[in-house]
C-alpha cells in the first residue's frame, strides 16, 4: 500500500475498443435498415460514453476537488492522505448532460421519417404523433435528477445536518409531483387479491399516491445513503440496483419469440401470447407496456454506466469518495423509473437489503438506541480488519422499549449485547447496521471482503425479488401488468 | 459606517402586508367568478414569495456561507470583513423552486374545470386541451436555468477560469436546443424589408438557429457577469431588464380597450383593431402571441421579485455578494424566454448598456490590450470616491491596432490615454468597461452614486429600445407579430 493516492491505471485498450463501438451504436440508428429499437441503440451507445466519462474524469477532476476543500480523510485505512469527496458530482454530471443529450434520439421523428424515406413496410417501434406527454416525463424526471445533484452537492458543500436532510430528496421529487398533477396522472393502484373483497380491484388513492410518491424517492435516497461508510458500498448497491432493473426492463421488450421460453421456466409461460413484435415479451402486446419500461431502460443504462466507472475508482482501496450526491442521483434516478414507469413495487423488492438495513436502524434513527456520529466498523490497524462497531449507553440506561428490541434482535443474531455484570443491564451494543451483522455472522474480515458480501447480499436480494415477482405474484394479483 | 455587517433590517409591515396580498393572489383563481388570467393572477402572487424569500432567506443564510468558506472582501471599502459571497444561489434556488410550484398552475386545467361547473359563459383565456407542447416549453426552460444554477454555483466553488468559462451558458442552453429540436421548432426568422429582395420574406437558419440560440445565451450570461464589480451592479441590471421584458410582455395581453389609446401615441395605433379579449394589445388577436407572452411573464415576473429582494442586501454598503450565479441564472432567464417567446431581437434591445460594455471591452478581453485581474474603479480611501482604474502597457509597447483603437476610443471620450512624454507612445489607459466610462465623463463619485447612474442609463437604455421596437420597427419590417 505504498501509494494509495496515486490514481488507478486505467488501460489503454478500454479507450481504443469503447468509443468506436459507442460511435456505431450512436450510427446505426441512422443506417438503412433502421433496427427496430433504434433509440435503444443510442442509449447503450451513451451509456458506454457515460462509463468511459466517469472512468477518466473523476481522476482527472479529484485535485480540484481537494484544492476546493472536498477531501476527506479515510477512517478506515492506516493513511491520512486527503481523499477527494463528493466525486459523485462528477459522475451526475455526466449522468445528466447525456440524459439531456439524449433526447433527440429518444423523442425526434428523425429515425421515423428516415423509415419512411425508404418507403419499406415498418417493423418494430414505430411512434407515429409526437409523444409530447413523454416527453414532459422525461423532462420532469430529468428536473428531479437536477434537483437532486444541486441538493446532494449542497449537503456536500454546506454539511447539512442528518435530520435537516431527509426531506431534501421531497424537494427533489417536486417536479415529478406538479407534472404528475398537471397531467392528471393516474392515482389508483391495483388491490391484491386478498383485499378486494373490501376494497375493490382498483383503489384510488388520490392525494395519498403524491404522498407515496415522495415517500419512495425519500426511502430510495436515504436508504443507500446510510447503507455508506466503506469503500464501494454506495455505488456498488446502486450498480446491482441498476442491473437488476435493466434485466427486468428487458423482460419487457419485444424481443424475437425464441425469448419466451426462460419466462415459461418461471411458471407463467401458459399466458404468453405468439404474436408481432408488440407481442413479445412481458408485455403482452402491451405498447404502454414497453414504452415504459424503454423510458426506465434509457435511464438505468447510463446510470449503470456511471456507476460502473465510478466504481473503479472508488474500490478498495478507495482513491475518491462519492459524497452525498451520488447517493442522492442514484436514489433519486430509482425513484424517478420507479415512478414513472409505474414499477415502483417491484422496483422496492430490490431494495431488500436497503429494507432490512433500515428497519435494523429505526431504534438508532430514532432515538431509543445512542448512534454514534459514524456508525462504520471497527478499524484495527494491526490485524488489517474491520470489526462490528459499538455504541454505549453512557448518559442513561436503555429504556425498557430499547432493552426489549436490543435483545429481541439480540436472539435474531443481529446484534451483540454487552451487559453489567452485576445488574444485567445492557450497557453495549454492537451499532443496528446491515455491515456490523455481516461481521458478526461472518466473522472479522477486510474492507474489500465486505464490501463483496455486501455485494453478494444484494444480488441474492435481487435474485429472491425476481422470484417473488414472476414465481409468486400471480397469488396475490390477477394480471401481470403493474 | 460603524457595523457595515449588520444585515440590514426588514421592516415586520413588509411580511405583514405582503403575505396575505400574496395569498389572496394564488387562492383568487380558485374562486368564483374566476379572473380572465387565473395563472398570472398565481404568478403575481409567487413573485411576492419570491421578494419575501430573497428578503428573508439572504440575511439569514449569509453565515452558512461564509462558514462554508463562500465569502470575499469587498474591495472598494475601507473595512476588511469577510462578505458572504455567492448568495445569488439562495436567489436562485427561491426562483426555480417557485417555478416548479408554479407548474399546476400555469398547466394543469384546474381553473378551466372549475369554470365549467359553474356553468356560466367562459371569458378570458380558456385552454381547452392539455397544451403538452408548452409543458414540454417550460420544462426544457427550467432544466436550462436549473444547469445555469448549477455550473453557477461550480464556478463559485471551484473559480474556473474566466476563458474556461465562456463557454458554460452554451452547456446550460443545451436543454432549451434538444427539445426544440426534438419537437421540430421553426428555425426561420423573418427577413427585414430592405434585404427582402435577396433572402426573400423568410429565412430558414436551419442549424445557424442553434448557433444563435446558445450565442444568445452566451451574451445575455456574460454580458451581465462582465459589468460587475460594484455593490448592486449585476442584480440592478437584471432587475430593470426583468421590469423591461415585462412591461414589454404586457402589451400583448388581452386588456380592456381603453389600454391601446397609449398603443396610439406610439405611432402605431392606426393598426389596432377593436374586438374581444383576444383582439386587444399588441396581439392583435392572435392566442399564440399572448401565450408566449404570458409564458415570458410566468419567468419574468418571479425573477423581478428575488432580483428586487436581493437588491435591498447587496445595495451599498454591500451584505452580500451574488456570486457568479446570479448572473448566470439572470443571463440564463432572459435568453430563455427570449428563444421561448420569439423576441430575442427585442430582448437585444434592453441589453443596450451590455452591449456597448462589451464591445468597449473586445480589446482587453481579446488581449490587445493589458487585462488586470479586476477592472473595477479604484476606491480612494481618504475622499470615499471611486475614480478610472487603468491598466499598465509594462511589458510591451502597444501594438499599431491596440493604439489606432484606444486613440479612437479616447477622441470618442471613452477612454484616457497617459503617453511617454517622449516617444509619444502610449503608457497607460483607463479600463475598458463602462464604469470607467462614467467616472470619466461624470468624474469621481461614490459607489452608490455610480450604480445609481449604472441603473438610470439602463433604464434609458430600456426607454429607448421601447421607442425602436414600436416607433420604428415599422420601418424595416411590416407586420409586428415577432
Amino acid at each position: 500500500m505504498a501509494q494509495p493516492l496515486r490514481p488507478r491505471p486505467l488501460p489503454r485498450v478500454l479507450l481504443l475498443t469503447l468509443i468506436p463501438t459507442a460511435c456505431w451504436l450512436l450510427l446505426r440508428p441512422l443506417l438503412d435498415p433502421s433496427p427496430p429499437l433504434p433509440a435503444l441503440h443510442a442509449s447503450v451507445g451513451f451509456s458506454i460514453f457515460a462509463l468511459l466519462g466517469a472512468l477518466y474524469l473523476v481522476p482527472a477532476l479529484g485535485s480540484t476537488f481537494v484544492h476546493a476543500n472536498l477531501k476527506g480523510r479515510d477512517l478506515l485505512k492506516t493513511y491520512d492522505d486527503p481523499i477527494p469527496e463528493s466525486l459523485g458530482l462528477v459522475c451526475a454530471s455526466i449522468y445528466t448532460l447525456l440524459l439531456i443529450l439524449f433526447i433527440p434520439f429518444a423523442f425526434s421523428d428523425f429515425f421515423n421519417s428516415q423509415q419512411k424515406s425508404t418507403n419499406k413496410p415498418r417493423e418494430g417501434l414505430v411512434i407515429n404523433e409526437f409523444p409530447h406527454h413523454q416527453l414532459a416525463v422525461y423532462l420532469s424526471s430529468l428536473l428531479s435528477l437536477l434537483m437532486a445533484t444541486m441538493l446532494g452537492f449542497l449537503d456536500d458543500v454546506f454539511d447539512i445536518r442528518w435530520r435537516h436532510k431527509l426531506p431534501i430528496p421531497i424537494i427533489a421529487s417536486i417536479p415529478l409531483l406538479m407534472v404528475y398533477y398537471s397531467e392528471r396522472g393516474a392515482t389508483d393502484v391495483v388491490v391484491p387479491i386478498p383485499l378486494r373483497w373490501l376494497l375493490g380491484s382498483l383503489l384510488n388513492l388520490g392525494p395519498l399516491y403524491y404522498v407515496y410518491m415522495s415517500l419512495l424517492s425519500t426511502f430510495c435516497t436515504n436508504s443507500i445513503n446510510i447503507l455508506a461508510g466503506i469503500n464501494g458500498s454506495e455505488v456498488s448497491q446502486a450498480l446491482v440496483i441498476a442491473l437488476s432493473v435493466i434485466l427486468n426492463d428487458l423482460l419487457y421488450l419485444p424481443w424475437p419469440v425464441g425469448f419466451r421460453i426462460p419466462l415459461y421456466l418461471l411458471g407463467r409461460g401458459a399466458e404468453v401470447e405468439v404474436g408481432g413484435v408488440w407481442g413479445a415479451g412481458m408485455a403482452y402486446g402491451s405498447r404502454v407496456l414497453v414504452e415504459r419500461h424503454l423510458l426506465s431502460l434509457y435511464f438505468m443504462l447510463p446510470l449503470a454506466g456511471v456507476c460502473a466507472g465510478f466504481m473503479y475508482h472508488n474500490w478498495y482501496p478507495a482513491r475518491v469518495f462519492p459524497g452525498d450526491t451520488l447517493c442522492y442521483v442514484t436514489g433519486m434516478a430509482f425513484a424517478v423509473v420507479g415512478i414513472q414507469a409505474h414499477f415502483s413495487k417491484t422496483l422496492l423488492l430490490f431494495f431488500l437489503p436497503q429494507i432490512f438495513n433500515f428497519v435494523l436502524s429505526c431504534p438508532q434513527l430514532f432515538g431509543l438506541v445512542p448512534c454514534p456520529r459514524h456508525r462504520v466498523p471497527r478499524f484495527d490497524a494491526e490485524t488489517g480488519l474491520l470489526y462490528p462497531s459499538t455504541a454505549l449507553f453512557k448518559e442513561h440506561a436503555p429504556s425498557r422499549l430499547a432493552s426489549l428490541a436490543l435483545r429481541v434482535l439480540a436472539a435474531l443474531g443481529f446484534v451483540r449485547l454487552t451487559e453489567d455484570p452485576r445488574t444485567g443491564e445492557i450497557t453495549e451494543t454492537t451499532n443496528l447496521t446491515i455491515l456490523n451483522v455481516f461481521l458478526l455472522r461472518l466473522g472479522p474480515m477486510r474492507e474489500d471482503s465486505l464490501v463483496k458480501v455486501l455485494i453478494a447480499s444484494q444480488v441474492a436480494g435481487s435474485v429472491f425479488a425476481f422470484v417473488v415477482r414472476y414465481g409468486l405474484a400471480w397469488l396475490v394479483y390477477d394480471g401481470n401488468r403493474r
